[in-house]
């Protein structure tokens, strides 16, 4: 697991396995063979045996999986065992979303604060946090050791908020906003562009539709 | 452009190429050089060209893009020529945070519908379209033309009413919830696992850490 370089691909699968496994858990199944999974899954054997390599493998020949174990062990791979400290900066529909989705809490993603310009916010709170206003940003980054920001705001301000943010010690943005924000290399940024999402939706249909057309 | 297979990498980039291209447009832009676009875009130039490439260019040698032009064909290309109808199911914060974002509609994904269980919902409306609660859900489906359909709802009623939506004539799910679909292959089906996207996260900041560790 240590020092080796895990390509991209395989790590976005991975929250895919850890969902999977999640549910089996859930289900009360304790083993599962790489091809009972891969049914599931609908990925071949032969992936899910190579992905799980990258980690050392986890499987025992003819005895599958323990699901337990690897559940765990995904987890701890993918951050999960230890906290983050979230903030989340645009408090409107998505930015409330975020925040009540509470699952996130229980994978050690804690939301710390949220954040808002309309003044018709200050004082009310979300699942117990606060939202306070922008202009306690700063200094609330900087004494609170926040790791994750989400941005859930216009792209106007997307940019500037992102670099005070880094400029402060945030370490990794999680970016709703609607355009690039060129930060350092060394800061992780998870795009969520809801909009390309949906013109991939649009392609595909229009592609169809040719496709059974001719 | 017809006829030919484009890959999914390809396509994943095209909405991006659109952003850009609408932001210049925007910025009074008529000519941009494959190098220029390189830059702002952050990837390189020979990509541009290839992936242009795959709809017959575009470009003339030495004039650069045309950014007018190549804004509208590719629109034209991701469907966003056409009108799309579009409902949601669910109108939690997530729902009312597409319903809200009235880019969509500019773009021509048309939303004609919401759905809720909530009766405290009954007779509200968000930008002029009325929540309905969801034993109208089928009938709407039916007499409306509805292509496309997100779904804003908890996993374990997502997969039965995606198959409910599918029967009745729906196209395309963009999928929110923390699921998969499992439906026909004919259904084109765009996943936006946020919790993935968060653990995905999660996973480059520890990798990071222990790279700056060793």
């Amino acid at each position: 697991m240590q020092g080796r370089e895990i390509s991209q691909a395989v790590i976005q699968r991975l929250p895919r396995y850890y969902r999977y496994l999640g549910e089996l858990l859930e289900d009360g199944v304790e083993r599962i063979s790489s091809n009972d999974l891969s049914k599931r899954m609908k990925v071949t054997a032969s992936q899910i045996r190579q992905d799980l390599n990258n980690f050392g493998g986890f499987g025992q020949q003819g005895y599958g999986y323990n699901v337990k174990y690897l559940y765990t062990e995904i987890g701890k791979i993918l951050g999960l065992e230890e906290n983050h400290n979230m903030i989340i900066i645009g408090a409107g529909n998505l930015g409330q979303a975020l925040a009540n989705y509470a699952a996130f809490e229980k994978r050690g993603f804690v939301l710390r604060g949220l954040f808002d310009i309309n003044p018709a916010l200050t004082n009310t709170e979300i699942r117990g946090v606060k939202i306070r206003m922008m202009e306690e940003l700063k200094e609330f980054v900087r004494n609170n050791d926040v790791e994750i920001a989400a941005l859930t705001i216009p792209k106007d301000t997307a940019v500037e908020v992102a670099n005070m943010l880094v400029d402060n010690g945030v370490r990794a943005i999680w970016n709703f906003a609607h355009t690039d924000l060129n930060l350092p290399e060394n800061i992780i940024v998870e795009n969520v562009h809801l909009s390309e999402s949906l013109m991939k939706l649009s392609y595909n249909i229009c592609r169809y539709n040719e496709k059974h057309k001719e």
